[in-house]
């Protein structure tokens, strides 16, 4: 298993008239957790665009069991459980920064396609570090 | 069943560096369906919370075919299948305008709570509302 | 002068904890109203791009006097007073619909760029269309 | 004058289909920012909302040099330069990480309402916290 902690602040931008995240922000929250996860591991996302693939969202999932309010910190964690073969899968949990009390819990699910999005397989040196990484946990 | 439909236009806004819609906006379209679905029949959303009740979103997902891009017009399907007890589900489908093809599925479940978040039966008059619309169609 | 009128619809993705449009939103229904407009009188922005163009915005300005609310039908009125040269400038004014009261007013101001982000003169097309939708009103 | 400097990452979610941070996400940036300032001497936006004040945006303005890109490391330089009385002013630059090239510069100026909206004259504490750094500095 690869983990990745990331912290995430919340601002105004992100809260509704609820006073807490609407709903779709935080998939933005796991898409920059996502992010910071591989490159920690040596897999910048610019460098994967540079060498011909993209890693498009395919499916998407979120529940949501207490709303994140205004200035809270929070810490995503990012879990990658199996070495993909043609599809990616992240899961991820965002607790109170200090806290294990689970706010909410997601995962997507990434194809990886050429430029022009024809699906491909998953290029052997993305395969190679990962493999690398959930051997060594 | 209660059925909806709801044109959306892709303006940049909502595109990324691939040229297809963001993954997160979808559920803004999502969102903006939904709303127009209840008020086509009777359930203006800014009346519930008057009435103090909210409906948040307890559960969120979707599955991408394929991607929407820039100036597309669309049509959000949204379905409503049974009548709730406790937790309400609408379930979407995005087409481009004019045809059956499906670029993208998802659903949200939504619990009733009062204006401190607190959960609460559906109220009647909502059950009531639903309930007519169920059978009529 | 040109003008065109885009209708909008606010719904909870755009309100924050104020209840009332969080202030950058307005600027994506400025882009709306824009691309509405140009695509109005034949100028659709996808195939200025396809013809090798784009107008990236260089200058973005709002005042904000009113609070736009939840659910709230508004109008976004745009404005072209002048034959671009080389920069091209829409004013905004966003307006509940049905009155005249301005909740806000603003504008864009937009270069004229190859696909490359080189800045370029404003392609003859562009000018023309423009010129005789001005000499129209 | 108070400044601060406050780091971005540019992620998916902000970029356009030009490969460029798409406009009005800037000042979701800047909303970080000011934030951020604010409670770097002592005053935290969530307990001047507590204390009965809000401080929305009345203008906003930005002018764009160039396109922050994916992944791109930038700096939100944000400055007070004057004691508010009834309006208070936020002045920013945007330059990547080490580099003192801006990218792009702006402002907001904001009002103080009380939580109905009504406007009240900038609380004296918040004003003796901001005359106590501006004469530091």
């Amino acid at each position: 298993m690869i983990r990745y902690d990331h912290p995430i602040t919340v601002y105004y931008k992100d809260i509704d008239q609820m006073g807490i995240v609407y709903y779709s922000r935080y998939f933005e929250y796991f898409e920059e957790a996502r992010t910071e996860m591989l490159s920690s591991i040596g897999l910048d996302y610019s460098n994967i665009e540079e060498n011909g693939a993209m890693l498009p969202v395919i499916e998407a999932h979120c529940e949501y069991k207490k709303g994140a309010t205004f200035s809270q910190d929070l810490i995503v964690k990012t879990y990658i459980r199996e070495l993909p073969k043609v599809k990616m899968k992240f899961e991820y949990k965002i607790c109170p920064a200090g806290s294990d009390e689970i706010l909410l819990s997601g995962y997507t699910v990434h194809a990886c396609t050429n430029l022009k999005g024809k699906p491909i397989k998953m290029p052997k040196y993305i395969r190679k570090i990962l493999q690398d990484n959930l051997d060594n946990l």
